[in-house]
């Protein structure tokens, strides 16, 4: 009778990946209606405010990438760079870049080296040292698709068993407990702190380290997201000193996905990286042992280029053996996307100052960075003013999670409808009004609270009112 | 202490990958050499004809697929259509197809949905009725990153836990026993007739089936290279009605590799799934229930684009609550890069007669196509010359696998130098040629038989007459 779904591995059958769940396809669904004329519904457009994927909404890519990438796909424009220059306006250093990564690559229909194009991988270093201060050896960075390939590689070499333990914030970005129980291995969930933006609380994690040790887990890892998914939180230095040094004193592997670091409105980004080596300059000895893997991502940011698969992350003080083991994980999936490598390495050597192509690039640079902000606060005052809502701070990264206090008719229906509060009110909201945002149980909140993720991606604030009006319909029906 | 190699995943630690192992490095490293200018060397350049990566040697890619990425790439330069067509020689069916893509996919910058662009896959399934003869689902084709995603998604899903087994052909493409590493389940080995040009043999898979039941595996799926990796075989289609046959019996799960399908220089390429459509034609009722997947990719064949990472595959059926799990895999790691995507969609829509694009295309791919078959042959006469060294007939992939015969004192001499006497031999032809090819023992072999897998896509003959020269050398040092 061949495979079912009794037989199939369970591990991928008890994985939640809410983010492309049931709201998501009942919203491709209702594009699907609109598309064909359907005028039935109460809405013409469906609004993807569940996941966070730029260039499906306002934004645009920036200029100077797609040039050099439009070259780098079909290099036999290079023999014609007058009309690249005067019939198309490509600036010289759009020209010079292509054939300097040509120069690296080859062809980009080429494998490259498993763990990235040598000189991407050097790009990518001399990136981080003017980040940080201080240095980054391309020895230890291992381009990836996207950053999600790359904590799969991660947590696959890092988990031995199902005893094998990774800490992870809650509420979190579900692509870790998806990962997680796929190899079978235990995530051990530690909460953030709402009250103070969604920072990390050192008693909170030391407790649920202790919990985890004492249910006989053997706690490996502890996950990091900075800025924030969902939260929009962005970590002040003193959280991430507080977390490397308890990572030192259980030896956890510190995992910083980092993929939101330039969205960031309120204070600065402080990479893992740069803390610990501060830590390690300032006490000589103490930290020497610690071990860290960061990652990043050209989908988000000003770049937001999801669609071309791009990422890296850089391992610190692993053991060369294990680091070995990395290796050979991302030999076994061949190499990253080529040009997608490619736009790592113009994420981070972007035009500079004096360059013909920076003025344009940092005009739309700024432009998406300002309307990002803008949609954000938007978004922030109108929660602010919605009964029963409460919202954090926007600080960084692309969401907001505000917390929704809901009435008990809400509740009863909810249940009478076979749904938790939060997707029953998620449901009803893209049911009304086309925007999809996800409840805040695929994420994990700690229990009775109720919230949603919503990015701050689509153009304009009509749909913010839309949100506004719902909810007030809401709350007075199940008054 | 940290992690260690000890406490690491064992799975990965086990799990062996020799495309890109200990050769591949050491190649890397005479290539950088030579890049300092390091005159030490018996040879001037490395030829990797160690992976089938086409670009990274002679093959160029197909024009009209590279004009139209470089568009998707950058959408602006549709504003200046006339400069394409008359600055940059653009024909008009390269704009015509761009403008169509994007009007599918949006921006390449942003996420598909998860299985993949909708149009994309339409063009995908109107591909394979064409040719096969038979309707195709676009429901059930998923866009992967390279067939090798493909081929990790659906082993996630098969394998359930040790017992899960899996028959796979000897040699094999060590992928397949790679992942089943990383999975924990248990590969059933078959043994491919070299004497039959590396065809199947079903009483051999019979039998190998069998001692796999008695070893108390719950044999699930039989994977099938064709055309073969790393044999250079191209099945006939008896071979493939009795595998199909066999796992109806059996309620085997039938994965079919083939992304080597446009790499057929004798007879013609057999579909599984137009074999298996017949059969369900010719004797209805009983192939209902077979399962089948089959993996194409835009790495090989001429188009040869592994760096794109380009791939996708097609289920036949599957429960529908298998098939979601399939789904809820691919969804978490998100979606295949976009612009790979639409260079399957080139792929599977080339130019056709009458289009202004075609002559070009057609005058590239049969260019392609012709170069490969005559390396193939010359290579081939080259070991059919050679002492010791015997090969199947060049029927199909990009691979040579010729059994070598050496005398003891080469096989003691491998012994002293701590290798197997295929690894010793690759390793010695490396380092006195430049030349990669990667040992058979790195596939899989008859216990006690000696191969070698070489590809013939480097250009020229030059390091055919090479090889032929170290060989003779080589045995008569130990004769």
């Amino acid at each position: 009778m061949g495979l079912t779904v009794d037989t199939i591995n369970q591990r991928v059958r008890n994985a939640e990946y809410a983010v492309r769940g049931e709201l998501a396809v009942k919203s491709e669904e209702f594009r699907a209606r609109l598309a064909k004329g359907d005028k039935t519904l109460p809405f013409d457009q469906v609004i993807s405010a569940n996941i966070g994927n730029p260039q499906q909404l306002d934004q645009k890519p920036l200029t100077f990438f797609r040039q050099v990438l439009s070259i780098l796909e079909n290099p036999l424009l290079l023999d014609k760079e007058d009309v690249l220059l005067n019939g198309l306006g490509y600036q010289p250093d759009v020209i010079a870049r292509a054939k300097k990564l040509l120069a690296s690559v080859g062809s980009v229909g080429a494998y490259s080296a498993s763990n990235g194009v040598p000189a991407i991988k050097e790009s990518i270093a001399k990136f981080i040292e003017e980040r940080d201060g201080f240095p980054a050896d391309p020895a230890h960075i291992y381009l990836s698709t996207g950053a999600s390939s790359g904590v799969n590689t991660l947590l696959n070499v890092i988990c031995a068993s199902k005893q094998s333990g990774i800490m992870i914030p809650i509420p979190q970005y579900p692509l870790y407990t998806a990962s997680l129980a796929l190899l079978d291995a235990t995530p051990v969930p530690y909460y953030l702190d709402e009250s103070k933006n969604w920072g990390t609380d050192l008693d909170t994690i030391r407790k649920s380290y202790e919990k985890g040790k004492a249910d006989g887990i053997d706690v490996r890892c502890i996950v990091i997201i900075n800025p924030g998914n969902p939260t929009g939180s962005s970590l002040p230095e003193a959280d991430i000193r507080a977390v490397i040094d308890f990572a030192n004193e259980k030896d956890l592997l510190v995992m910083a996905d980092e993929v939101y670091q330039t969205n960031v409105f309120v204070g600065k980004f402080h990479s893992f990286k740069s803390v610990l080596r501060k830590m390690q300059k300032d006490t000589p000895g103490k930290y020497d042992k610690v071990q860290l893997a960061s990652l990043h991502s050209v989908s988000k940011g000003m770049v937001g280029e999801c669609g071309h698969r791009g990422g890296y992350f850089e391992v610190v003080g692993l053991d060369p053996e294990v680091e070995a083991n990395v290796y050979k994980f991302v030999s076994i999936m061949l190499c990253a996307p080529v040009i997608g490598q490619c736009m790592v390495e113009l994420m981070v050597n972007p035009p500079r100052p004096g360059d013909p192509s920076f003025a344009l690039y940092d005009q739309e640079y700024k432009g998406i960075f300002n309307g990002l902000q803008e949609r954000a606060s938007a978004l922030h005052k109108a929660f602010s003013e919605m009964e029963g809502v409460s919202c954090a701070e926007p600080q960084g990264s692309m969401y907001l999670f505000p917390t929704i206090t809901l009435a008990q008719k809400a509740v009863d229906a909810a249940k009478a409808d076979g749904r938790s509060p939060d997707e029953f009110y998620a449901m009803e909201l893209l049911k009304a009004t086309g925007i999809c945002v996800i409840p805040g149980s695929g994420f994990g909140q700690v229990e009775g609270t109720l919230h949603f993720r919503t990015t701050f991606l689509a153009p304009g604030t009509e749909w913010v009112g839309s949100i506004v009006k719902f909810h007030k319909e809401f709350m007075d029906k199940y008054r």
